[in-house]
């Protein structure tokens, strides 16, 4: 049970740490705040929790680790879960400490949602945004399998994943808001209720395609 | 006597770093400035001393790690005397260095000093500021307890924590300035006076409940 | 085959992230967002493919290196060849993306294509621009050549060679939005024709010219 | 010579990084973009040359290295002609590009130049910045000797003691500039002339109290 422990309290930080920066503290940090928040959320657990669960925090990532046939099939469906929950603790969390602000309003704020068309932060429309999304989730995933390889130098994955995850969000907040992981799209999408909900399905859809298209480009740089 | 000094001078820069980066910097660097100050101080003196003292820096860490099974209780008290020092030296410091620029006003300013109610810089309640401060600081202990267990990769600790403290303060200083540090809080308020001092109890409170709470959590990821 | 797809994607992936975040986000993450986009995409994909195909991911990496006497000639040409389809094959995706927003506008906005003189950010004429892009160049060079030499510690030279990148582009993007890596410069010069292509020759002959220079100064530091 | 060369180079790049990146893109990157190119122009080079010559770049480091017992007393005095040396270049080559653009104003723009009382940034008067750059270089030492003693983690003393003078600048551009180090002062104040000669003596001595101070607190600690 360690590992799921692991995934769900992994993915709580990464939603609180990503999210909930760009919640309480956006407008004083900007995107670039923002962005290193996520990408610091997945370093700081990486290390801690990686030894337990491998540190996915994330369905993609998860579905992409297994198609590179290095996972086992029966613990998919259990990490997506511990995933999903972990986020969805997290965003009730910060639902609770930023309603507290009189200044909040959480239709309005978008609650760090994703979304494309008129919820893109830049009006991207849906295809631009599919695109956007697979080609993130896909190199996120070459970067992870490359590190975690083998032949990579002993330590530093956590590092170069985190950054990675801070670089997708400094390239890709403006396009979708950034999701390249469904557990976190879910875990505040789930508080925003309506055109969250709505279009959610892309941020299921083009991670988990880019994850599976990630493995694939593994395999063109070889086996290790 | 070796480990007091280096708790007292590791808070001592805690403190003259991510405070005086706050007083003397902040309107220059931002949230993201300082959130970055408070995370490489830690970073800095922890590859610097944590081979001598095991870096606390900050009584809910010792707190934390003695409810861990990691520390010995004759060494809780020393530790914390010893930081609290270090961080008194590094507020006084800072005021005659702050204090000899003619635009300097240390109530209006805040010292960089934590609060709740109408001294959050967010109009954060105190129920929001305690479950926060909690939050972030059980958070920070299963970080901290992760990445110092044996399997975790060598080296990599002093740079996860500070960064851990890094991201902490970029989700959470709208909230309370974020303490999870009752050294950085008590260090800043003793200059402050008045209301800082009168809040201070929730900074000493929120911060050491969340760490027993983290040493808790870290024993669901199982035991190293 | 392996190493040219592993150049191929690690170039696809420092355009993608370092021009793309200039494109898409750099209204929001400013000049230091985009500084540290180029850095950690250079240096997550160094830890990914670095023991696969050594990471250059720039043809004046190559030459620079190859003059160092570390890289066989028969390589050269092909790894030059990778990286600028690699380029390419980013700027047309990031082409695609970017299009479909209705504020785009590629001309006007220059499509973070290098430039000297009036197409300097800052006014920078040709000589200026050209020791600028020698000299940063060089240096990069420098630090690449003693990061992987044998003495220097194990497994950080992927850290060292992004972060290099990332300072060279705090340095200099307002004279020429820097280029030091002429795959880079094709990659979105390419899109944008007149006078981006018309240019392009001083950001392929500079960063050659460095790289040689760079090569020539690592001897003067010792030979490991 | 091969010592004497890296500390030239060494110099060289952190003139060229910090006070670069403040006198070409400072209007761009901020006060957080210029802490954090003082701090990676260390951590590169030291990464790529502190294997031949101990990665100084600075009189200060020297002094308070030899004071400390780890550096032989006859290259105190190359090494810190070294230094000096590789600033000026920096300094030369910086003018000769930042002078190119016709927005160029030595004399106005200060030229990154360090002082106190009406060349302060921020207004500090003379025992203000005398206390401050003490204070910092004595906290700089102190951090360096610990990260390079024998019990630190390997290969992580670069990443510190770079991200501790990016911390230092975070902390006290406002106060003095920011210098801790007499070549980089004298690197501009070369240049600039005028004022800033006048108040070099002042960056020369408090970094060199500081160095012998910080030498002497690392004793406190304990001996490796």
């Amino acid at each position: 049970m360690n590992k799921y422990a692991a995934e769900l309290l992994g993915t709580f930080w990464l939603v609180m740490g990503g999210c909930g920066t760009a919640i309480l503290s956006g407008f004083g940090v900007g995107l670039l705040g923002i962005s290193l928040a996520f990408g610091l959320s997945v370093l700081t657990m990486a290390y801690a929790v990686g030894h337990v669960s491998g540190a996915h925090f994330n369905p993609a990532v998860t579905l992409g680790v297994w198609a590179a046939g290095r996972f086992p099939s029966r613990d998919v469906l259990p990490y997506m879960l511990a995933q999903v929950a972990g986020g969805l603790l997290a965003g009730g969390a910060l639902y609770l400490i930023a309603a507290a602000s009189s200044d909040f309003d959480l239709v309005g704020s978008g609650f760090a949602a994703n979304g494309y068309g008129e919820h893109s932060p830049g009006d991207y429309p849906l295809l631009a945004a599919l695109i956007c999304e697979v080609l993130m989730t896909a190199m996120f995933l070459l970067i992870i399998l490359g590190v975690t390889s083998g032949r990579a130098p002993t330590g530093f994955a956590p590092l170069a994943i985190g950054l990675a995850l801070t670089l997708i969000h400094l390239i890709s907040i403006p396009v979708t808001n950034t999701s390249v992981n469904p557990a976190r799209s879910t875990a505040v999408a789930f508080y925003v209720g309506g055109w969250a909900i709505e279009q959610l399905w892309l941020f299921w859809l083009a991670p988990l395609l880019g994850a599976v298209l990630g493995a694939g480009c593994h395999r063109l740089i070889g086996r290790e």
